[in-house]
């Protein structure tokens, strides 16, 4: 049975905070190559996901694009938030063609419908054969069209867990990483916590309700709260790591521990 | 019963032909004027497909990404073509966005699965949720995966062909437009034919074998066979328009005569 990783690359990660459709291309080679590197010397398969940052951030700020369709404005914040994540997406997919990995983009507001934000149909042909060809999809947060409250915005983290609940079937889910800005979820005196399960979750969530909002998609603890909730379903474990320390992404995927919020439901 | 017309934008039409990953900016923009105008007037919904042209014709010819999996090489053609294809898909897109069109993209290599060259299965969820919201949805000639031969090029007609014979039930098609750089499709002489059906189509197609193989996906046989063969299907017209022409493609859409290659199957 194929073994699979499914990675997030967060979006304040690979874009500048602050300023609008800026990627940060050193960040994106970089972790390009970590995951080259792993590709290398691992029969494990990899799916990336990808975070928007300041590309869509702008307007699904403006139309508010998450609480859906509110008037008619909401369908030009379809539009213009598809558009932004879009471009990012070719960003990141452009830096893999660079370094000779075959990366290829699905997209997800061309393959998945929600239902009140979450993800309720999605077409996995193109990824299960893209698997089958060892290649690497590339998914993104994206808007998504809701049959619910007519369109939301689909995080990244819960696409990974969409697709990871759909392949457990045929293949074995090893993990999956958050690779993002911090070395995981820190507690009110800035240290680290090193895992989040069942019995701690309360707390972490009180104190995390203050950071929610800081992105379009709930923040962190969103994240936790995801990851919680896929890693219980799946028997797996999520892991929250720091992508600006170089090397971290490439050892987290092959196994070796670095510093992180281990998550396991 | 809503009305609908799909129009293709020709990839010689809307780049330069031998410069690769060259558009031209000043067509695009004139042609999503005349969508826009059209849509202003009309309450006929339009689908958009684009061709490829010079963005992904280098990696498609070199990869031969059309004849299918043939060595270790073709993946790199199915994901170079891809992001050819999308990235000019994100400079028409991005011409609609700056006019003020809400155009949407809908990624063929993610939505769609072909067998042996044709479209087998595809996920519509979205399509018809964009029809519904009067947003304009954007396909484009793409690689395609493909279970019987690996991978294939879906042109942007075959795609059309397939979203007007699957929206046929729910919506009323009124025709297809292909938009291209001619007034149709000439004979020998140089002169117009203005009509192709089922009784004039053999020797068409004789004259039409020469120009075969200009473009990956078969040129303009392929066109006129692909034209013939949904207008017998659903019983509608299809036009093959000169888009070099300011105003045939507004006209042609509003129902207005433009020099043209009407094909009935």
């Amino acid at each position: 049975m194929k073994k699979i990783i499914l990675v997030k690359l967060g979006g304040s990660l690979i874009t500048k905070k602050g300023e609008p459709f800026t990627e940060k291309p050193g960040t994106i080679r970089r972790l390009v190559g970590e995951i080259k590197n792993v590709r290398g010397k691992s029969n494990t398969s990899l799916i990336i996901g990808h975070g928007g940052g300041s590309y869509p951030h702008v307007p699904a700020i403006k139309y508010k694009t998450n609480e859906g369709i509110l008037n008619e404005e909401s369908f030009d914040g379809i539009a213009r938030v598809q558009d932004a994540a879009a471009r990012l997406n070719r960003v990141v997919v452009g830096e893999f063609l660079k370094s000779k990995v075959n990366a290829v983009s699905l997209n997800p507001s061309s393959f998945m419908i929600s239902d009140n934000g979450r993800v309720e149909k999605s077409f996995l042909a193109p990824l299960y054969m893209l698997l089958e060809y060892n290649m690497l999809p590339v998914v993104y947060g994206d808007v998504c069209l809701d049959t619910r409250k007519g369109c939301t915005i689909l995080s990244t983290e819960q696409i990974l867990s969409h697709l990871a609940e759909k392949l457990n079937d045929k293949f074995r889910i090893e993990k999956i990483i958050y690779c993002g800005i911090t070395d995981g979820v820190y507690d009110a005196e800035g240290k680290r916590t090193k895992k989040i399960t069942q019995s701690n979750i309360s707390l972490i969530r009180e104190r995390l309700k203050g950071s929610a909002g800081i992105d379009v998609t709930g923040g962190m603890l969103h994240k936790v709260q995801e990851a919680l909730s896929v890693s219980g379903k799946l028997g797996i474990e999520v892991q929250i790591i720091n992508g600006r320390k170089k090397g971290n992404l490439e050892k987290a995927t092959s196994g070796v521990n670095v510093e992180a919020t281990r998550i396991i439901g």
